[in-house]
């Protein structure tokens, strides 16, 4: 009988901040998959290396940072197979992803491969952005406030006319496109409304007003939420948060 | 020294689907709140039952079904004052929140009333967003899609607008206006890429086409997921997930 594939959401990036059914799987499987990068170390093993044992198979899915879409598309299927070879053998594999699985995770290049061959289970996590939510003390949405989600690297105009419907926003995969964000957001008149959190729940965590950001680059893994309802507690982010730099 | 109020993130109803750092912090609370019904049982408490402990001191928050904005409001006053007596006295207070405390939660009235005074820490939760992707074990959104989360109290055409923007839509709030929502999905032409979601990651969650849905009524924790890119997927819902009813 074949082993079953698990998509494990690991949470923002505090260990504590995954879910008792994603600990208690990851103990269990024993082969461990997850992204990483082609130098450094892997973040969504970073979250949970306390939680491994020596005894489990890893399986690092290396992804250079600046790719054709080949390369990469070669790389899932290489290890797409590899993963296979286990589930074939009888042996449960969880590829873990940082935040949710499927909440814009690169988990769905390993599910599209392998679930309609193998039995596959979904461990939901905690995304980031509901740990910035968290971080910042103010609820994401309320009532019936409309959230968008939009991640950076649409184009201008679509951006533009994202920012301008809804009530409260979130931008997404920033990285590289921060400086081009950062225009927009001032462009569409949202700066004072625009709050910036960067590796959230962990102890280098971020958090300030956009308009206070001194660089004019972010990681990938930062966020912008953009509350249209706040009048002028961003400017006072700084009060109520720990581990502001801002 | 006074306690600390916890907003404490308990997911979409799997009790495993908690953080261990909710877990850790409930079990450490002497003074537990939660929202509940004037009838039948708290959800939220619901889904954590398992971990409580009769030492632990319970504060059902009770705000009847139907009233009035000011009622709502004086029994968050009061019970606002009953958890700040227990704050001052020293002692830690959690608030059990079903999925995630700042995602549309009810926490936000308690945290409004008290944050200004106490340490007020927020854990995040696994929400219902997340929890009804895995259950569709379909990615909620992928690449650049923007992500629109519409509360189905909002007026007809707001809906309409937001349903013709964005790439995937979660509708959530449902209850009541279910069938408006149905009516509205159809009038949007979207009605075959529509997924119904009921008491997600519960022995008795139910996952149906939205066009399959046999009642003209939800209860108030669904959602509907509507996939722009998707093609006839919908349609083949029953296959791979368990605790389909439709």
């Amino acid at each position: 009988m074949s082993g079953t594939l698990y998509g494990l959401g690991v949470g923002p990036g505090d260990p504590e901040l995954i879910t008792l059914k994603a600990h208690r799987i990851l103990k269990a499987c024993p082969v461990v998959a997850y992204p990483a990068p082609d130098d450094g170390e892997s973040f969504a093993r970073s979250i949970v290396s306390e939680y491994l044992d020596p005894s489990q198979t890893e399986i690092p899915i290396v992804i250079p940072m600046r790719v054709e879409r080949f390369p990469a598309a070669r790389i899932y299927d290489e290890k797409a197979d590899e993963i296979a070879g286990h589930l074939k053998a009888g042996r449960d594999v969880c590829v873990l992803c940082e935040g949710d699985p499927f909440f814009y995770g690169s988990f769905m290049y390993v599910f599209e491969r392998l679930s309609g061959e193998f039995d596959c289970q979904i461990v939901p996590g905690i995304s980031s952005l509901m740990a910035s939510a968290a971080a910042l003390q103010r609820p994401l949405a309320a009532r019936n406030d409309v959230l968008t989600i939009c991640p950076a690297p649409l184009d201008d105009g679509t951006l533009l006319e994202r920012f301008s419907s809804g009530d409260a926003i979130a931008v997404i995969k920033i990285g590289r496109h921060f400086a081009r964000i950062r225009r927009l957001i001032d462009e569409a008149g949202l700066m004072a409304r625009a709050g910036y959190l960067e590796r959230v729940s962990l102890d280098e965590q971020k958090i300030m007003p956009l308009a206070r950001v001194p660089d004019d680059k972010a990681p990938y893994f930062s966020m912008i939420l953009i509350y249209k309802g706040a009048e002028d507690w961003i400017g006072n982010l700084e009060m109520p948060v720990e581990g502001m730099t801002g």
